[in-house]
């Protein structure tokens, strides 16, 4: 396939008009001011509109889709006691598969080529991930509140069995990581036990860090450290972590998420709309942390609109530091390409680069609200609505175009996700 | 027109599926469960569709959409003395003339009917918003720094002619109010006759109040009294009054604003992306102050998008207060068409209600993005993106329908307002 007369934004963040862009497989093979002398089949026309890396969302919890607008307007202990934790109770893995392939369709609407999720049902997630042809770096989290071992969990056994089974399926799609659920959910031994196996294997980290003050302020009353030293002193960061939320790191926090290049997935909306706080993403930037963008659950956003997440991680950082120029719409555009990718170890990923694997996305650019144009940039995390994705490809394959899903069937999925959820509802 | 088999937002916005709505002329004249007897002309059919109220945007300088995107990641004082000012010296009435029909044609695409606009160059602007079919209460904004009285001003001549000229043009689509810059740009003699000339010819007032900190606090230093007990002394909330941000209102000031029935126009997006702080909206909404939603300009938004508009309003409530109850999706709802309708003097507008004003949106709820429901109000204001406008209609008229305009040129508008804007970067 061919983009012909298109604008990009390249590798570096910079906007650049009438370019010819070919795929050959799952692969960007052509950049170029010149039209190539191959045939690269398929002819796209790109006046009034923009390629792009696709984005990478690295904090979800997919299946809670079901949940999306269920339980507004109560405090955190009301909305997980009364609304969200009897609701999971009554998952079941048929349910899981249709909320994910939903989560899915709704992804790949809005531009996101890979989630990094966690989650149980793993293997109904892993079903609707791969028909759905996006990509997901898949986690089954682990909580223990007792003695255990690590393998005495029934959740570890299937962690395990997901990794084996699993692990770089559908073309290195799927990847499965490890995944402590947080500090104030597992206990020192699991915690352990888990950064040591997950050393040995060589698999990635999802874990959630200081989201909420009280989850921050309990953990240091605890252990007398706070939640980072904690993972940090048991080993967790040793393998290549993602850290969801951030929210309250403090003092040396800041230094050991430098120390083991931890990536911090920010969650601007899901925290702003918790009110658990906002990130501070300058100062994680300025020391060179890899910051990366996740939609945490949409039972908290409530979407997987990434082009308004951009926005919200932005403004939030110019809000809680009263500056207006802290994040800029590079910085923004980066931790939601290029930085998620990295943190899924998609080395070859997230930028529109020769060489790179495939995962573009089309933006309509020629609607009244993305003019005129100072710096598209700007336009493109400030002023586009998410909507306006045209087109999302995965590994070359086009997934969505033009209000067509081309793997999912989002009719039944609707269908389907609805009468699960009535079914729960029911039964509660 | 007749709309069938539709869901709506109605008059106490619930969610209603399978209604017919009916329009006469300007006027919504029949909402039911039954089909009507009479005929109503073009069939609508509302399948996967939300009709609701259009949306009233209470406080914009639609000018400014020539500096989308400029002048990004700077401190207040840099943006306004090295970008805006200069950019705006530059404006004359062809580019005021453009860039407003380019902001009505993008709030007509994100399903606003209606905007509070503040602004030089009126004559030029009223052109624009009549030939668009939008409603704009449009205001000739006045400044004063020295010992003038009011009418040996240019702009208060300019206002009480435009007043004159177009106060109710196009069938009150066109409302003229006066206005006060804000009280750092006015004297207190300039205050008072311009609240004596609003009440005497009963003219609505626009009004920028406590927008940053040290608007608010130098005020302090130079009246000894907040800004609004500064404009409540002069008399100025003696006409119906918006006041824009409110951002650091304090003490009495909810009083006063109480008192004077003055409506808040709140604008979270562009408060957070200036660092400005964000309005205690749940405060002035506890104690029964009408609280509207406003963009401001898109050269500090960068958008007119309505939806994502109130997904701000609330959630920038919540982390504010640290309340995730704060601000209901209802309450953003309501403070985005009946509130910002009533603030515009059009009581008989802003609800889906029968002898209503038919400005009207309708929503794709079709979407993976839109389920499940389980209260689709929850899913307007959290979930939707704001491209999911289908159609915007003002006094009954359709102003945009499926990716198409029909009262604006928009590939014209956008080539002229472009033009306009190179032609100012070429004299900066």
């Amino acid at each position: 396939m061919l983009f012909s007369n298109i604008t990009i934004i390249d590798e570096h963040f910079h906007a650049v008009e009438n370019m010819y862009v070919g795929i050959d497989g799952q692969t960007i093979t052509y950049i170029s001011k010149e039209a190539p002398q191959k045939a690269f089949g398929r002819v796209y026309d790109g006046k009034g509109k923009l390629l792009m890396s696709g984005f990478y969302n690295t904090h979800a919890h997919s299946p809670m889709t079901l949940m999306r607008g269920y339980g507004e307007n109560l405090v955190l202990q009301d909305w997980l006691n009364k609304k969200i934790f009897p609701f999971e109770a009554q998952l079941d893995g048929n349910a899981v598969y249709w909320a994910t392939l939903l989560a899915m369709a709704e992804s790949i609407r809005f531009g996101i080529v890979s989630t990094t999720d966690m989650y149980y049902f793993s293997e109904d997630m892993v079903r609707a991930v791969i028909e759905s042809g996006a990509k997901n770096n898949i986690s089954r989290s682990i909580t223990c509140f007792d003695d255990s071992n690590l393998f005495d969990l029934v959740g570890a056994k299937e962690m395990k069995a997901l990794y084996e089974n699993h692990h770089n399926d559908a073309d290195g799609r799927v990847k499965v990581d490890m995944s402590i659920h947080a500090e104030y959910t597992s206990t020192p031994k699991i915690v352990r036990q888990m950064a040591d196996y997950a050393k040995s294997i060589g698999a990635g980290m999802h874990v959630h860090l200081s989201e909420t003050k009280s989850e921050h302020e309990e953990c240091k009353q605890r252990h007398q450290m706070t939640p980072a030293a904690y993972f940090y002193k048991l080993g967790l960061f040793d393998t290549p972590t993602t850290a969801a939320h951030c929210v309250w790191v403090e003092g040396d926090d800041f230094h050991i998420l430098k120390e083991k290049a931890v990536t911090v997935a920010s969650n601007p909306v899901s925290n702003m709309k918790l009110a658990s706080g906002v990130c501070n993403v300058p100062k994680l930037l300025d020391m060179g942390i890899n910051v990366s963008l996740g939609t945490d659950s949409v039972a908290s956003n409530n979407s997987l609109n990434f082009i308004e997440e951009m926005k919200y991680l932005a403004t939030a950082a110019k809000e809680k530091l009263g500056d207006p120029t802290a994040v800029t719409p590079k910085q923004a555009l980066y931790a939601a390409t290029r930085a998620g990718a990295l943190s899924q170890g998609r080395t070859d990923s997230g930028l529109l680069k020769e060489g790179y694997k495939a995962d573009l996305i089309v933006l309509d650019i020629s609607g009244p609200h993305m003019h005129p144009v100072h710096d598209l940039c700007n336009n493109v995390v400030y002023s586009a609505s998410g909507s306006d994705v045209l087109m999302t490809m995965a590994d070359g394959k086009i997934l969505y175009e033009n209000g067509r899903h081309f793997t999912i069937d989002v009719e039944k999925t609707i269908y389907e996700a609805t009468r699960a959820t009535k079914q729960i509802l029911k039964a509660l």
